[in-house]
């Protein structure tokens, strides 16, 4: 396989990203290609979930994936060498977050005609994200046990426009004060339509719901 | 103890950062104010580090605090019921990072004449707060073991701009892949400068290194 691919992202100098986001998402609907935009604090675990759920995916639809970082490529040598599967760097230079114009850029470089699904990686962070439309079909966020319960109170605009919520880290519950039940009920308070998907990506445990939950959006979004 | 205050922090409007942060800095040296910025992820283990180490310094120096989040007071009310310090809450109304002038907002909602130490938790997010000076004294960052020992590649600013780097959660670290001494490599790779202080928030274990290295910090910026 090719060594991974890093993009510099440069600065978007569109001014309306709203009308750009949604040009994106029309295209991507035209070619048949299922955007999921996903987001997380640092280090709450996006790349070893994405690697379980494109394991479990990857023999059932053509995956690529687009990794954002501020810096480094570690996480697209990662996805590429546990999955198989065509995956590149974005580079945000500095930027902590991506827009649509930002997400082009990165789509310009994947080889779209093959892909059912790009899962874009965007930048850790649980503010500025939240903030701007990349064009996607569906938001996604992955919150740990170990941040703690209390992150839907402090972050709302992330947890409102997320579809589905992934809580990550599960296996190490008994060592952290999170109230899962107090979290789904904060998460219903910013976004009662949120799905809620416990998981452990380091044990496999719940991945196979995320993975079944993406497969069923993927597939239902193509069909209307 | 009165109920805690919470300021609506409105956007700066000066278009010179840097240079008010500069201000800012002088008229707390005047006034003998040593401010300390305290950044990180969100559920790092911000507020029980402050709480630690707050109820180790309070007999010493006067503190008081100002705890920065887009929404909710939980932290400024949990900081005030533990420790019995003044502590107010700023809310950014959505802002993902504190510049000098909102820095100076909140100043203005605090009783400076009383206090020789004042630490301003900044949202939790390891890009944006590294790009704008808030007019501290000193930059401090919390990394958490569940966070990963990469973070320092993937977010380099933010290293680079920090006096201390606090490792906490150290107390669960068989249960995570953290590599201590390669973390340490990687923040000595962005900022070969910045003390690293591993510690517990939870079992107290490293924060009296923590609050003795702040102690020290604050009476050398005092006599000099």
């Amino acid at each position: 396989m090719d060594p991974v691919k890093v993009i510099e992202i440069k600065k978007s100098v569109f001014a309306d990203n709203d009308r750009d986001a949604d040009e994106l998402r029309s295209e991507l609907k035209r070619r048949g290609v299922f955007l999921l935009n996903l987001m997380s604090s640092p280090g709450s675990g996006k790349t070893t979930t994405l690697i379980r759920t494109i394991n479990l995916l990857k023999d059932k639809i053509r995956v690529a994936v687009m990794e954002a970082d501020i810096d480094s490529d570690v996480d697209a040598v990662k996805i590429q060498a546990a999955t198989g599967i065509p995956s590149i760097q974005l580079h945000t230079g500095g930027m902590c977050h991506l827009d649509a114009e930002m997400t082009r850029q990165g789509l310009d470089n994947v080889d779209l005609g093959g892909a059912d699904l790009v899962i874009l990686e965007n930048v850790g962070n649980l503010v500025c994200p939240a903030e701007f439309d990349t064009g996607a079909v569906c938001n996604a966020m992955i919150l740990s046990v170990p941040e703690g319960d209390d992150k839907p109170l402090k972050y709302p605009l992330m947890f409102s426009i997320c579809d589905v919520v992934v809580i990550n880290k599960m296996d190490v519950q008994p060592y952290f004060d999170f109230d899962l039940e107090k979290c789904r009920e904060y998460i219903r308070m910013r976004n009662p339509k949120a799905r809620v998907i416990p998981i452990s990506a380091k044990t496999g445990e719940g991945v196979e719901q995320f993975a079944a939950w993406l497969l069923e959006a993927v597939n239902n979004w193509k069909q209307h």
